[in-house]
């Protein structure tokens, strides 16, 4: 939690008068070190606007001490009111696809429009790496010194259910603290798309021209679920292939079956490095809203995502205290060994587990 | 389950003797109705190859009683060391992609090459129309007709969860039972090919010519996760049109990411109703067991799927005691209702359900 304190510090850098903002709150926060603020305090701080306090409610959703997480539903309750007002628009792709400049050259765009911007991760693999997008927010630099805008690293452990979870409650807040676009971004390696998918409006996944080894690492069928394919660093020599991926995956996409939404998922090429495209990925993305503002199916789908989000949060909770459970945790890591050499029936394992918490 | 004996029944109409097992056992059954088979009965019976018996522990696995639900664990438990050795293959596509057909024909075609085939069905929503797999039995009339072929209907309610752990159980039984080929069908609809894709070891997507009103249905995300495309109906004035679509998606795999099995997909044309393309299919097939098992892929994956097979019957098993709560059930339909008009949070709403059962 210190770490992300400090990114959290690190992030208003480069705003005039961040120092002397972020210096208040820490002494303020170091003043009532032991007393954290109230319930009414948070959700206050919050819905004025207060970075720092967003933070540290963020950092409570994050935790997983019992008495935080019931304070951060408290926080999440008085939120809750205020949130559902911005866009929340999911962003895919492998490393190396220029996720961050993109992001930055995007965000700015829509700065300049007016917009309020932030961008969260869901990436669970990031316990390992450290949080990928603290890298990428010293990339993205210009965004992340932007008052406008808040860049929250992905909560750096847990299941990606947790994390999921966290990041849909992390939306709220941020969005009952007046940020009207909401950026989701996953590494798309692995399940987290998915979780994504169920918590955006829009789906975007950025990719490479060329269909070789760019493409490693993407996990099979997100491009199904994307409803926007971004082919990014169309520039220099690499805008004559970027035009022709452009081209092929707008043949390949009709031959996918279409989306609930009715919309037919579009092709663009863009250089975040050049700022070319960046506009024409903004009108395709208001396409999209009106389009399904007007079917009603944006509306029908944050519905259907509030019910999942029920269910999620149960689901999640189940597990959590059955996998907490001591003995099932000695025995776990045990039976997944037997149950990988062929020893043990799955069935059984399960069954031997499950009667630890019977009783 | 007065239905499903008396579907199973049928299947062994078109067997010259099965009429005289059938009879004795269900005089056998009729006699000890109120004694069922002991487990060691049961396994062996299984072992043995009687289908009867087969089908009868099948039902103890989709029974919801506890003391069915645990003779069933026990069998299984016997059944495990007997299983492993089949193929699994899944097959997808939407109605009136001509699947029964489909499979009719591959599996007289495998049955004539001496393979032992079972099919199961993975389709939760067919405890609304009935069973759609119980249509298809009386359209695979070849096929459910052979002693070397078992068909079982989809287990004919509960959630998907449930279902594809049901689904999962009874493989073991039907590889424990001398099957060497077991095909699980889905309708492609719905989640429920990613729990199929959780338990074979080849997926194959069954397909018409044309990207027009054939694709509506077919679920996002599906394409991209198969092994193999079938372009079905490939005969008559549609073979010019099959053997384009097949370039076509030819063309639009190569711009997938590339598969973690490292098998490229592949395209074929057939027609179920003429035989044609159905020795392809399999040899297609039979390329990607040969290529993932030296690449050791196939045994990697059977691990983990063994793994998850765990994850997910505890998570199941968690959900089944939550939910089946009477005052869970009970609040929970109001709950829903309150969050689908956003008169209510729905993590506040999982709290307060949650705390039904701390209690």
């Amino acid at each position: 939690m210190k770490k992300e304190k400090k990114s959290a510090l690190s992030v208003k850098k480069g705003v005039e008068n961040a120092k002397t903002v972020n210096e208040n709150s820490v002494l303020r926060f170091k003043k009532t070190k032991k007393k954290l603020l109230s319930v009414k305090e948070f959700s206050e701080g919050i819905r004025n606007g207060d970075m720092t306090v967003l933070s540290k409610a963020i950092t409570l959703i994050e935790s997983s001490k019992p008495e935080h997480q019931k304070k951060a539903q408290e926080i999440i309750g008085e939120c809750i009111p205020y949130s559902g007002k911005s866009v929340r628009i999911g962003i895919t792709g492998v490393p190396g696809v220029g996720k961050s400049t993109f992001i930055e050259s995007l965000g700015i765009f829509l700065i300049e429009k007016g917009r309020k911007i932030a961008v969260l991760a869901i990436d669970p693999s990031s316990s390992r790496s450290g949080g990928s997008i603290l890298g990428d927010k010293t990339r993205m630099e210009k965004l992340s010194a932007h008052k406008n805008a808040f860049i929250r690293p992905s909560p750096s452990a847990g299941t990606l259910g947790g994390v999921a979870r966290k990041t849909a409650e992390t939306v709220i807040l941020c969005e009952a603290a007046g940020f009207d676009t909401v950026f989701i971004e996953t590494v798309g390696v692995g399940q987290s798309e998915v979780a994504v998918s169920s918590m955006v409006d829009f789906f975007m996944l950025l990719m490479l021209a060329g269909a070789g080894d760019e493409l490693q690492g993407i996990k099979r069928g997100i491009m199904e679920t994307a409803d926007l394919i971004v082919i990014n660093k169309a520039d220099g020599d690499n805008v004559k292939n970027a035009t022709l991926a452009k081209a092929q995956y707008q043949n390949a996409l009709h031959l996918f079956p279409p989306a609930e939404s009715g919309w037919q998922p579009k092709v663009v090429t863009a250089s975040a490095e050049k700022g070319t495209g960046i506009k024409e990925v903004w009108n395709l993305t208001d396409d999209y809203l009106n389009f399904t503002k007007k079917n009603n199916f944006f509306f029908e789908k944050r519905k259907l995502q509030a019910k999942m989000r029920m269910y999620e949060t149960i689901d999640e909770t189940l597990k959590n205290r059955f996998y907490n459970n001591p003995e099932v945790k000695r025995k776990l890591k045990e039976f997944e060994e037997l149950i990988l050499n062929g020893e043990l029936s799955p069935y059984a394992a399960a069954n031997m587990l499950l009667q630890i918490t019977d009783s």
